[in-house]
């Protein structure tokens, strides 16, 4: 995947592509049906491998056929039907309704989402450990409201990044998406009378929740109750991914302002290649953390739109705020991952000038300094980083358990 | 172009795809490289059929390269460079910037888009003006905040969406952006020293501003001012853009409202095939107006988005807040293209139940009229339409009037 | 008004206000009712003065009791209703809904705020024309991507900026609010009615429309056909408040990134007493582009809100969407004039150091510049400011075309 | 506090009020003089009560001078220090920065939010709760995309109800806001450098994170190192708000539907004297859930709002970003508050009509029931709602286990 208006869009590669998702919904409708028939549902005959009967040749039909019935699950069925004998198509998706399919790919494909950005994640805080260990003393003014305030170190400021991305690691435990399966009207009905009808042993509802647990455990996925209108597993999701976007945003925009020449004490590698301008053959320009800023400023809304979503959800399935998830949900994950992969670049080429930071730094008089040492009437001290030791150490200590709990 | 999260994707066909946005690059790069000839700043060999120089298969090579730089101009214009002669490789994109051929690639594409919505509205137009001849008089309850307010006709409804459509067809001009040409920094520096080097006579200043409005003029833009840092012809585009789905998103309120079975009045055309479950054989469902409304809820953010951007332009490029804007006008564009042309089919396929608009209207006491009535000690009129008469009046007055301006 | 958390507050003073709503409102009730007594609908004796009955003394029991009917206007009337004599207590309202009191009353306050924008506009424009006047020729460096591209003037970054304040200007007719008439289903009904039973001569349905037109006329506004749910006016003042701050906040933009210590080529009015720290005595912070910022990313989001209200608008009156425009646009409206007096202080104090501004730009080589001498092996130019002149002179022609309009 | 275009507001009582955040501030300043004078850096007789020195009439003159800092806390301390004697004037806020006192004093007042949001959840599960227990076999149809799809009982859709509310409830820590400490910029240096100037025992930079643990504990707030530029706890308690206003909205979406008289499944208490209208004495409008969708619709953007903030924070004090959150937290707490209390009434008064819930669901054949009969060739069951009672039995046992965690 390239995409000549959002640079960088190949770094989320093959993540909840259409190809993945078709991918993941054949997976669905495999689980299931080997669900149905290990519970004695459907005859053994109905089990079939369906992994690789669709196919990305597949994609462009299926669709196109999507906008019939809303959703691409019924077109999907119907090739998947065309393609497997026919006990097998008889049985496919019996019991199921399509927003199940839908909602477990997107769960499927989330999942690797995660665990992309969980590799970033712990990338970055490696990087800032680093960063902080070789920069612990550098020291640099502060800025606040954009004028100079007191001196601070680069370790300090580092250790805000890595807080930062420590918070952005915190919640993507929701990026974890249970299975969804809830059948035509989130009362798992159909599965329920099949069981019944087939002679099942024991409660049909109980055998019919069983299957979607049984379902849900073949995908990896953790079970739950049918969340068909209650959107919570959706807008979580997004605000974890907006939660990174939020951090990687804050360094860049560190980057943006501390690598302007006037500054100059932060650079983007300059060996990368990168930078170059069409016309101007002398720039370097920040480009990782100018694509990291353009996600970040695009992603709230996204995120916001999960929520509208959640909200104007209706009946047993809405009408409309539940499609306006899917490519919200996907644009803004791939984002997420592409942000992340560009930060990852940018935190391992960084190029710290520490004698710009202490030439900025200047041997002004700190104002907020003698006005402390007068009411006090002593002599300001030569130092004035307060507690940026401990401050350091918190952070590195959080950092530590992060990556203890990563093990 | 299909998309199986956005379902309907293929409505909008080849609008502003990454196919279609080479070749306006291609062709801002062609224009230009022929306006410079023509001015007398490059040679005459420099003149180079630069048209299908590039292809689609080469998307992929330059998408990639675009990340270098931030965005896909440096990459496409080294392609186009390998392909062509040396001297116009030579003399390929001097004077402009990356910016330049964007913004204007943006504006040649974005005038399709235009085109499209144009036809759209005039057909959503036509279709309205029919229903209201076909049901001036056709009577319906009202309904306020959920509940029966007082009758009122579904020609005076159908009025309403009228002057909805209406106003959505009112900022479309806004749409036509002007080609964005400024060069290195806005100040075409570089083709007038250009112009100076070469002895092109006349002020160089002049020859500069001529050569973008010859650039602008041979690709059917307006010429404007350097616009690289003042966003509000792309704020406007993005407002007027969620003005349609605003439109056709309220359109689809009604519908998915009225077409519930317990109220019956209106129903999506029962014979188009659309609208079936992938469990419930029974169903008919309104799905045209269920993709109207997913994508009335995801516009307006798409929309804001363009707006903090350009509230956060920097300099005499931004640093990320430019390249906020691409995908999501792109996004934006090609989702109201698809809606107008669901409402295009809804709107042609629509039943209107008279009768159950009659049934639903019932024959109880309306509470508002006897209160007048007893106000001024009289008997309520048979009759309670108001003004409904001269309300659709004056909006089939105002179709009239826009349809008279299409001619 | 003063509000902690969004200081500047009381420079929006009386500006839509609970207080200046309510007395809206009740000019809207004393236009209609003087309407209707005209027209011979209701009796003399009905002809009450309203204004001045209620005031803001009322607006604690007006806006408690307007949750029972989730909008102010019953509360009003019923105590409008019991402060005036029994006759026009008893004509009070009649013929109207609560929406078209709201909707209008909103108008009424919406024109206030067009006035203040209008006035701060010009006052931009008048602003920046002069400083255009005194560095026309000022030479600075131009930043793309934060990175120093080629020599520009100071002239040309306000010409820049005086787009976007003109370009702000533009939509400005959006505030002027029609009324909003349209009786309980916008079908003027009740006036209707009451026209026929009263024996007013001349078709009831055109008397009714009359009467809107009357009242829309007494209170100086435009008459429109029924907008209770088609809300294209309100999206279109939304998008023209925005795009005030949009304007500004590019303004700001520039400001805070050349007021930083290592640039200094602009500040803020060092003489006005703002900008001190509750800490550091030294501190000289650009609080006005700080405040202008703030304004300018909350909005967006404000805006598109509205947007949102108004693609979920059904029925006859929205169930809640309606009832999110209010405070939403009031608040935006609001922030909008305290962003623009802001400026107008920014732009009266900016401080411009030409001194910083040619040292920053320095002597290095311009490598675009050097790459087109050496394409046509030529030497450099001296100047090298390309059409900087007749892009001052586009915008200043702008400026004063449109200061020629508000004569 | 009334708002007349917010109507409900005072449901939000004091809660983040200006007189609220007034006292707040002079609490945090408070904790901190006194922990300064228990350390030993600031002299006995600095200790001095500062509650109640403020008082709401001193609301205005904060307010309307916070304007030249660009926050309020600087006129604060002014005012402060004018009514208190020399040596507390003298030691009022030192070793802190504005910020630290607004941030703080945002948590205090958060947490007063926070508890109110508690209890309501706690009331709505336990409605909910009894809802279901009444209402656990009353079938009803389903419906999605509007149209009936197969049997399910109301106390399967009160358990999705339930699974909202307690999704709401499960991010209620996150507006357990820490204080956030951390003077000019975030390295306590003022504290450190007074208590080493001071000869205070122990490693100055221990002091001083001491004493910010020292003041938060003392304000009943959990320490955390200096977040003043890593905005994720502002983020998070956005989110958790809006997740709130979407769980309440997904609920006044389904009574609004199905309180449409030609639904009527569901009403809002009839005897409430809520609803009527201005004109139509016969109307009861479901008013409380208007009002929740009204808040629902505004809610993701404010939340949104605060992401792009987060986003764009930069240096050790940001320039606008910070100052955006303040407001736009406040009103979505308070609308967050009131729409909360809106639904507790709804909850307590809803009317559930059992007869018109069973006319609507029909005796229609279930065509998707008769698909599966067809299929297995038997005779449909009687009974077609599947595992409605274990999905019923799961969202009981949550909100169980959720009660429990109360006491």
């Amino acid at each position: 995947m390239t995409n000549l208006l959002w640079p960088g869009d190949d770094r989320a590669d093959n993540l909840m592509t259409d190809a993945a998702l078709l991918e993941a919904m054949v997976a669905m409708e495999h689980a299931w049906l080997h669900a149905i028939v290990a519970a004695g549902i459907a005859p053994p005959e109905a089990a079939c491998q369906l992994t690789g009967v669709l196919t990305a040749g597949d994609i462009a039909a299926v669709g196109s056929a999507a906008e019939h019935t809303g959703n691409p699950v019924v077109a999907l069925i119907s090739e998947l039907g065309r393609r497997v004998p026919a006990v097998p198509a008889q049985w496919l998706h019996r019991g199921l309704t399509s927003q199940d399919t839908l909602d477990t790919a997107l769960a499927i494909t989330v999942r690797d989402v995660a665990s992309r950005l969980r590799q970033q994640l712990a990338g970055h805080v490696s990087a800032l450990t680093a960063v902080i260990a070789a920069h612990r003393s550098t020291a640099m003014t502060a800025r606040t409201l954009t004028q100079h305030a007191v001196p601070t170190t680069f370790g300090v400021k580092a250790a805000t990044w890595l807080h930062a991305v420590l918070d952005a690691a915190d919640p993507l435990p929701a990026l974890d998406l249970p299975a969804q399966i809830g059948g035509a009207a989130g009362t798992m009905a159909a599965a329920a009378e099949l069981a019944r009808l087939r002679g099942v042993p024991g409660d049909p509802a109980t055998v019919a929740t069983d299957l979607a647990a049984a379902t849900a455990d073949a995908l990896g996925l953790a079970a739950a109750p049918p969340w068909h209108t209650n959107r919570a597993p959706i807008t979580r999701a997004g605000d974890a991914l907006v939660a990174c976007t939020d951090a990687w945003g804050r360094i860049a925009a560190d980057v943006l302002t501390l690598s302007r020449p006037e500054i100059g004490e932060l650079s983007e590698n300059p060996d990368s290649g990168r930078g170059g301008s069409s016309t101007m053959p002398h720039k370097h320009n920040p480009v990782l953390s100018v694509l990291i800023r353009r996600a970040a400023i695009t992603a709230p809304p996204l995120a916001g739109t999960l929520h509208t979503a959640a909200a104007l959800n209706n009946d047993e399935r809405a009408d409309g705020a539940w499609h306006a998830e899917w490519e919200t949900l996907r644009v803004l994950a791939r984002r997420t991952v592409i942000a992340g992969s560009h930060c990852t670049d940018l935190l391992a080429g960084l190029r710290i000038d520490v004698d710009r930071m202490r030439a900025n730094l200047g041997t002004d008089t700190n104002a907020e300094q003698q006005a402390i040492a007068d009411l006090v009437e002593a002599k300001p001290s030569a130092h004035y980083y307060g507690a940026a030791e401990p401050i350091i150490g918190a952070a590195l200590k959080r950092a530590h358990s992060f990556t203890a709990g990563l093990q």
